[in-house]
């Protein structure tokens, strides 16, 4: 018989599982070089100024500002050149009133200098003497001492997904080692009696197991790490097993469970049985994904999702990739690729539930078009020939063709 | 004295490139399942039909539509239970006319049944009896041999960039290694007298060397294999050797070159030293990054960038990036994360030059705003402080507070 769902809304249902996820909090230190996409799991200030000496913004000469003051392609000002700044050492210079040293982009100012003329604003007269054709102001063309970072300034915080350019300002300031989060693990249990592994020739009525690499990568990609803990048997016993090793080896346990009844009430019922509280969802307001189940034991997420490929991967997408970054102490979410598009047929659905349609998307005289893709959620192929999913909202019993709607790019 | 640029476009620049690249074309086998973001070197048709037999698509029962015909909760038809499909079997029942088996969502079709009626469309009479309530059409609820893909059909074609669906696919037709085109290596070099590792302490006139992190880590993001050759020092014979060393290793090279005129010069040089053709394009109406140099050398892109961060991290974007891609073999573009805001302040700029503004963005109200971070292109923390990158286009003289603009995540 049919077990009646509780079906809650998508928001609803992550509402039920956040209060109980935590972030897995254990720290590891990394070469700051190889920190791309980690989360840094300590602020970080800066531990000293940035620049530490005040360096030229252009090629130019450094000059006391007040000894070019008024100087005009009429009226210019003559400057007696002292030397260059060499590159890389300090400026060994100091100039005097009406001195000025040849400089390059990064070079240091000389002692007294307070300002750079452009190259463009000189002439060069003879060896030792050059006319500057403009006034520059005190500080032009000058990164001053802390200028870029100031000492104890705050530069990244806790929580934040390191940037290339993050790695380049750590190591502006010599910090060549920073702190960040594990990598959050998920296990992956695939179930079904019809399931085979991928390297195997199915025989008759049997199909490949392709969810658990599906969702492996989908993990991959945001930094998790995946283990893949096979196909276990349709029986309560054998699932159990493996969710209890699930639980042990990793943060998260994903339960790509069999598509038909019997097995969904299997896996609610083994995650009941580990301990508590249990299923906390069963049933989400979701198609593709309605009979998906969110679930917390002993302070970790389990997640029983459709068998489906359609399925489990948007719900694996709405819920577990959530579940990920915040296991992770990842502060904020990173932005998906989303495109506006405009919609090339109608999309029906229902209100209180929210569809999820995969789309093509297509350039045309310079406008995106949006082509759904309909099929059943159990195929595997819409979702190849997709560029993207596109979501009708829970108040809309569908979408009109020639509407703009929001596509995630996948 | 400043040499004379022969500034031209963005688009001119690529356009000049453009001609000169072509695919590294080294192909590599690899496990499907670990094949993500790889390109894929060949196209790859359907080996069988997937399914490879009749399948269920819902809990129900297995019938022969016709007996059904008609039924309705006030005169249902009764059909005979004559056994249970078991997962992952051949369906070794037939059934006969008035007869139907219990099927669950995946299970192979019994011979002569043609439809699955849903549960929900079923009572239980007696334990071999059912009455069916609802009539159902020939072929609902089961998915046919080769409906989610037909053998030979293609699946994927050359020069596909593979995502988590796409291994899901390979596999589930056995396709368990794929040949792709082997990443692509970028040498970066680093000149500069005034640079230093990043481990060591800076003397006074000295700077960290950070491009090269930075550049080394947008190209790992995309899946190229960046090679840190280190810091030369600013002269052409050092340069020279570290660029052939970079043109034997690599498949690209990247020159962060000091920002003075001098090294842009010297870069210059040492290029059209190497081979034909040389420098292409030395300048580029952009800000910032007017002093980029794209060249090509036997056949290898090569690229002068300023050695500012943000000029360095806007012109690898704009240039190197789809030139990885392109020698990678990749047919189209990854799409990146773009939004549209609103700016919070006008952003000046020239007609006939692409600006580039790095922005922070902030949701309030529900409406995202772009707030530019104005500084001099030679700091680093805009970048880190940063959430995008606005562009004011070629032909604009400037963009005003209020006005939506495009914002690329970075």
């Amino acid at each position: 018989m049919p077990q009646l769902f509780n079906v809650v809304t998508p928001q609803e249902a992550w509402l039920r599982l956040e209060p109980h996820l935590s972030p897995i909090g254990r720290v590891e230190t990394v070469p700051a070089r190889d920190a791309l996409g980690r989360v840094l799991a300590k602020d970080i200030a800066a531990p000293s100024d940035l620049p530490p000496f005040p360096r030229s913004a252009m090629d130019g000469y450094a000059v006391r500002a007040e000894d070019a003051y008024g100087a005009s392609e009429g009226l210019p000002a003559y400057l007696r050149v002292v030397g260059e700044i060499a590159m890389g050492v300090p400026a060994g210079i100091g100039l005097a009133s009406g001195e000025a040293a040849l400089i390059h982009t990064g070079g240091m100012l000389p002692k007294n200098a307070d300002a750079v003329v452009m190259i463009e604003n000189t002439r060069d007269i003879d060896a030792s003497t050059i006319e500057v054709t403009r006034p520059v102001a005190k500080g032009e063309n000058v990164i001053q001492v802390g200028e870029d970072v100031e000492k104890d300034e705050m530069l990244l915080t806790s929580g934040s997904l390191i940037r290339p350019q993050d790695i380049g300002g750590l190591l502006a300031l010599g910090i060549t080692e920073v702190p960040v989060f594990q990598r959050v693990r998920v296990a992956l249990i695939s179930t079904g009696d019809e399931l085979v592994p991928p390297e195997e020739e199915p025989r008759l009525g049997q199909i490949r197991n392709t969810n658990a690499y599906t969702l492996a990568s989908l993990a991959l990609r945001i930094g998790a790490v995946p283990l893949r803990l096979g196909i276990v048997k349709d029986n309560h016993e054998a699932l159990r097993q493996a969710a209890v090793r699930g639980m042990r080896e990793a943060d998260i346990v994903v339960i790509s469970a069999g598509s038909s009844m019997s097995t969904r009430d299997m896996t609610a019922d083994v995650i009941n049985s580990l301990g508590r509280p249990g299923v906390l969802v069963h049933g989400v307001s979701l198609k593709p994904g309605k009979p998906t189940i969110l679930a917390s034991v002993d302070g970790k997420p389990l997640f029983g999702l459709p068998g489906n490929p359609g399925s489990a991967m948007i719900t694996f997408e709405l819920f577990v990739t959530p579940c990920i970054y915040r296991l992770g102490g990842c502060r904020q979410l990173p932005r998906r690729t989303e495109l506006q598009a405009r919609l090339t047929r109608n999309i029906p659905s229902a209100t209180g539930r929210e569809d999820y349609v995969v789309v093509k998307l297509e350039e045309r005289g310079g406008e995106l078009y949006a082509e759904p893709i309909f099929g059943k959620s159990n195929l595997l192929f819409p979702l190849i020939k997709a560029d993207g999913i596109a979501q009708v909202p829970l108040d809309r019993s569908g979408l009109e063709s020639g509407e703009m709607v929001l596509v995630k790019v996948f």
